[in-house]
């Protein structure tokens, strides 16, 4: 049932003629423009606008496309991505295979190795902030740091609790990433230590982009939630857990994660996610009226992470899935603005750490090693409690159903040792 | 000791020829410029550059006078600041007094009443942080809501407490912000309810604005951290007591604090500010290494808060001063991006309720009235306990020694009924 292209798109792919996700790249020649991509090939969308093959456009996309980031793309809105995307599927579809003169200047212009692209930041990143949706990880954390007996507080199933994080440190999937430094307590001291955290983590999340802007003081219905969003990303909410114990009361998380997030390059949409809908876990109990939603908004993402350590081999640390959230994105969205609260183009939400019900699905060594009392072994024989110096975290994340399969690629950051 | 300038400074005003603050101004006719401001006159920098008056100026001004945020202008850097002030004020000195025919080109083109022009957002918020630096208020807050004997929690002493907040809600004073709606938990209730917010509140703070950018990874030395600071702010943190109460554990204040924050429009340099240099509290237990200062780090800056009731007069409410934080600025930004945390230029820094020691001095309704126990009476024989639909909050700042006085004008916002 997938659609087919003259462009070949190897078995297994993430990126089908279904997907045609967003990015911004720079060529071999070190222009900047925003990209989709096909299977293996990475097409420069300023060129292919500039080539003239799409004709009786209702928009004019040309731009939008020569931005250093997507923000002005995305706020063309809907329609223009509705459109954007039907002349795609229409101009790569295996029937419509151009002449050998126009696919020898397409491969001059517009259609690229992957590999040769570099990707940079999808978009400029308004505002941050992160959920705390799944019920399994709020679980996990409270066993661990507060009342086995007792391990969701109050407020958790009435609410999406949510904080406001970092913009300026997300950076895009290749990014190496410094251990940091800063104030932990270790167990005992009468006094906090200054040095490089000794407990690194990375949080497995999925992020949604905000495709339209509100005025202050005007809340989104959770029911209209969706026409605000964009689209996903894969995200690696980096965590240093000692320096987060120590920091976090009263008021949050602060330097324990504003050290770097990390991004993957290519933002899926909505609608190439429209197959992979599915029902979200039952909410007992139920919920105050603006946070109500009806049918299907979950979806179901499968995602794992691989830790790499220096010269070693890719190691598979978990196995999750998107659909676990308790907390879906109307929900969220719907939360945030109900006081009034202003969004934009741009903004990012994470969904807090994904965790599934097993063991092997916990998003986070905290986790998965139960805060280090279960070290995980790797397959070069070393053993992690959390992420050492020159690990590589990858993440990576597709929905796949009836043969169709849409991907995010991967989320990479290579941790550097701490400065000394 | 005052400089004199042939442009009138009436007695006791905020703006005398040493404060030279900037701020971003639309004109009658709707343009959009960079200003100064010298007594009640609001100076058009883009149009002052125009009409060359400054002649071999090092740096050229006239792009960065003519956008519609100042975030350019400071990124020239210091020196280019400093070069600015020095020529305004020589250009405006008394002894300078221009012949009739350009003063009347420059009242046509340059020079306008204050209260002709519209003054906008000073900065483009890239992203914003609020400390709680000030030892009275994190004092006041934990003997009301933990132990009034243990009111600090451990960390406090050891490192400037911060949290991200949101960066699209802070809009420039004289905005109106309506009344939050959102989940409360209500004493005794076994579940939350929704609605308009019953415990809104001000916070009294100073912000800083960042003038100077670094990479992931950089931290900024305490010792040089007001290299990267451009000047203040008023900021009128706006809280929703009873919001705020049931959504902060575990991962902070979100939906109380993100529905509006309200700075005033002009920035105050540090230059301006170089006779109010204080020394701090001292702290004890003494500070790690990378939180060490040396020398003036606070400023000597009165702060007062003012009641407007609809219809009715100014009601002092508070008065505290910027001198009693207990966190510097140089501690606040050496913490913040120890860990590696990236700043930019136009991040703006928030101190945090500045209360002093005397009740009096006190920064919040939350802490004036002690949670609403001990209300206080208006000039209009109304009670406030905290604040009332349509009225209007006033901060008003200024150093003041020797005879010279550096304002900062008013910072104002008035409450709207929340949305039905």
């Amino acid at each position: 049932m997938n659609l087919k292209s003259w462009i070949e798109i190897p078995a297994g792919s993430d990126f089908p003629l279904e997907n045609l996700p967003f990015g911004i790249g720079r060529s071999r020649e070190g222009e900047i423009a925003a990209y989709t991509r096909i299977g293996d090939t990475a097409v420069n969308l300023a060129a292919l606008d500039a080539s003239a093959v799409f004709t009786g456009m209702a928009f004019d996309y040309s731009a939008a496309f020569r931005q250093p980031v997507l923000n002005d793309f995305i706020a063309m809105g809907k329609a223009a991505h509705r459109a954007l995307r039907k002349a795609l599927q229409a101009f790569f579809a295996a029937g419509n295979k151009p002449d050998a003169t126009l696919i020898k200047s397409l491969t001059e212009k517009v259609l690229f190795p992957a590999a040769s692209v570099e990707m940079l930041m999808p978009v400029k990143v308004t505002d941050y902030t992160d959920f705390y949706s799944s019920i399994e990880h709020a679980t996990n954390v409270g066993k661990m740091f507060r009342d086995p007996a007792n391990a969701l507080l109050p407020n958790w199933r009435h609410l999406p609790v949510g904080y406001h994080g970092r913009a300026s440190s997300i950076v895009i999937s290749g990014t190496d990433i410094r251990r940091p430094q800063g104030q932990t307590m270790p167990a005992g001291a009468d006094a906090p230590v200054f040095g490089p955290s000794k407990m690194l983590d990375f949080e497995l999340e999925m992020a949604f982009v905000v495709g339209k802007s509100t005025s202050l003081g005007e809340p989104v219905a959770a029911a209209g939630a969706e026409d605000y969003i964009f689209g996903f990303l894969l995200f690696n909410d980096l965590s240093a857990r000692d320096i987060q114990s120590w920091e976090y009361v009263p008021l949050g998380p602060f330097l324990s994660k504003n050290f770097g997030s990390v991004v993957s390059p290519w933002i899926v949409t909505l609608e190439a996610l429209e197959p992979f809908r599915v029902k979200g876990p039952e909410q007992e109990p139920g919920v105050l009226p603006y946070l109500k939603t009806e049918g299907l908004r979950n979806f179901d993402i499968n995602l794992e992470v691989l830790i790499r350590p220096e010269n070693g081999d890719e190691n598979v640390i978990c196995r999750s899935n998107f659909r676990h959230m308790y907390w879906n994105i109307c929900q969220q969205l719907a939360h945030h603005t109900v006081n009034g609260c202003n969004i934009n183009t741009g903004d990012l939400y994470a969904s807090g750490t994904i965790s599934g019900p097993d063991p092997g699905s916990y998003g986070s060594m905290l986790e998965l090693t139960w805060r280090g009392t279960h070290p995980i072994r790797l397959s070069d024989g070393t053993e992690r409690k959390f992420v050492n110096d020159h690990d590589t975290v990858i993440m990576r994340g597709y929905a796949e159903r009836d043969g169709l399969r849409i991907g995010f690629g991967e989320c990479t950051t290579k941790i550097l040792p701490a400065l000394t």
